[in-house]
């Protein structure tokens, strides 16, 4: 990737991402060889505290009328920015009547961030310990005390037991859905109540030091492995249809090694689902990175042209989902090592 | 306010308000007598089933893209947008090379919600109401089983109580400040523990059907009316302090009817703060207008040229910070009556 010497973000995890801080009012600013950091005065003891000294920290209340008096006192010609970290207003704002060249380069910080270093994966593992910890309390009480409770009150004591009471930030809204309503890849918390029997598809994921977790399961019983994937359904079709994802998955995850395409790992999971004959339920893509943010690169889909490489992280999550009957998705991240792979 | 016939809207909640739906992944465009709903085949059934019959439902992909083709085909001359409602992106992807003219509106659709109609008041009181509730019982909690609690524990319960397990959202991440954190006014809970003689700072609201609630109390004790405001602090300071922020906000508040500026409502509060010798120290506006956004018009500031109408709903919430010390906010809704107002 070119590397561009005049940059600016405005997203808050691609602005922690370059300078290892970052809050819900503040810009980051490259340029050649000096950094600035744009913030209002609520966060002046924080910044102050984060930020190297060699950054220069600015305080105001007009932080598009700071940022481009900064750019225009700095003579430069062209600038990059990713069109989707910004608002059309402020950008106009910022780039209205100030004569330089902004690139717009899709994915700017995303692409930066493909590759995870070590200590950034150690932060994803850790996530993912601890959510693993409360997903295994939660299929606990889901099959002791979970019986007769909603979508929406079994969602609460999920996400009490996975941010160990707020804690820890969640990744995102977790899904709860029982049978018809798992054939939605995004349901959200209804008021169906679970019963014997039933299938229940759980996914969620917590923030450790910002990065994420993402994990996906889907259920029958009490399971006596539950993170080992073999799971145990009372109904035929049921276990029909996960053994299938099961199996998808477990083909997928396997070929995940340096070198590979990442729209292979995708048709290996998507070959193996429709010889079954359930291609046409398997309606989104293989998998997604995961870091900072919950959704990055790489995408793991039949479009995607990237070459998987040591040191990134993504989740392979295969699905297949039956309108008005159930849904089965199986979720796990992998970090991708020297020859091979390593579930997280 | 001069009403457009040609507009499109990406926000969430101005779409909801133009036709009662609305879902993470719509665009609603009204093209003089047609109206157009844009959305993905994952919402299909819920936008049916929702949408009025004359609204033109299109299910894609590729939204923007759809989008593009119908302005196209509608041989307009120009449209109207908000530039804090669309990416930079998104707006490149629909405008760039569209020989229309784009009108860009800030606050387009907050301004055509500023003055609410009964069943919206209807629907913020019972949201207050549903959020006062669980402020009684997280108060009886506090001092009782409240002592040695960190505000991230104290937070936890408190969402549960508001929200009735999840029942209802939050209408944001809610502060619960102790002491020298209530001096920050957007406090994020922290280990600090709850201590007898403690102050601390609760603000927090819930929506109902979309609608958003929010107060913020300060106690030191154990009210006989948690909701009337006169509170008891064991510390001198805090009481004189919390005495002065409640007699700025009745003034306030009692200043609110049809026909006054709401720059002069800023002024009532501030001046009488002012005068008591802490001016410098109420960093922020005196309130904001709310609905199904928790920010919405009219901004109750020094600066606003707003004239307040009948059934305009708003914040009156004053404050003092002492930096390192502690601060004092209080905060309730009005309703604009025909003469006067109502608290909610």
């Amino acid at each position: 990737m070119k590397s561009y010497t005049n940059y600016i973000l405005f997203d808050e995890n691609s602005i922690y991402y370059e300078c290892g801080y970052s809050n819900d009012n503040s810009v980051f600013l490259r340029l050649g060889r000096e950094s600035f950091f744009f913030t209002d005065s609520r966060y002046l003891l924080e910044a102050k505290l984060a930020l190297d000294k060699n950054i220069n920290l600015i305080i105001t209340k007009e932080l598009a009328k700071e940022i481009k008096k900064t750019i225009k006192k700095s003579k430069i010609n062209s600038i990059v920015l990713d069109p989707n970290e910004i608002t059309l207003n402020f950008y106009n704002q910022i780039f209205s009547k100030l004569k330089i060249k902004v690139i717009e380069k899709i994915n700017f910080s995303k692409l930066k961030r493909i590759i995870k270093n070590d200590s950034e994966i150690k932060l994803i593992k850790k996530a993912s310990n601890i959510a693993k910890k409360g997903f295994k309390k939660f299929e606990e009480y889901l099959f002791s005390k979970g019986f007769g409770k909603s979508e929406i009150e079994l969602a609460f004591v999920l996400k009490k037991y996975i941010t160990k009471k707020e804690k820890y930030n969640l990744s995102f809204e977790p899904i709860v859905a029982i049978n018809q309503n798992a054939a939605l890849p995004h349901a959200k918390p209804s008021k169906t109540k679970f019963k014997k029997n039933d299938l229940i598809l759980i996914d969620a994921g917590i923030k450790y030091k910002r990065y994420c977790s993402d994990r996906t399961v889907t259920l029958g019983n009490k399971s006596s492995d539950f993170y080992q994937r073999e799971q145990k359904f009372n109904k035929k079709l049921y276990q029909k249809v996960y053994d299938i994802v099961y199996s998808a998955q477990q083909k997928a995850i396997e070929a995940v090694k340096p070198g590979i395409k990442a729209s292979k790992i995708d048709k290996i999971a998507r070959e193996y689902i429709d010889k079954k004959g359930f291609g046409k339920y398997f309606v989104h893509s293989t998998g997604h990175g995961v870091g900072l943010d919950i959704h990055e690169l790489p995408i793991i889909s039949a479009k995607s042209n990237e070459i998987i490489k040591e040191n990134m992280v993504f989740t392979i999550e295969p699905g297949i989902y039956l309108p008005n009957k159930f849904g089965v998705r199986i979720e796990d991240k992998v970090v991708v090592t020297k020859n091979s792979f390593e579930i997280l």
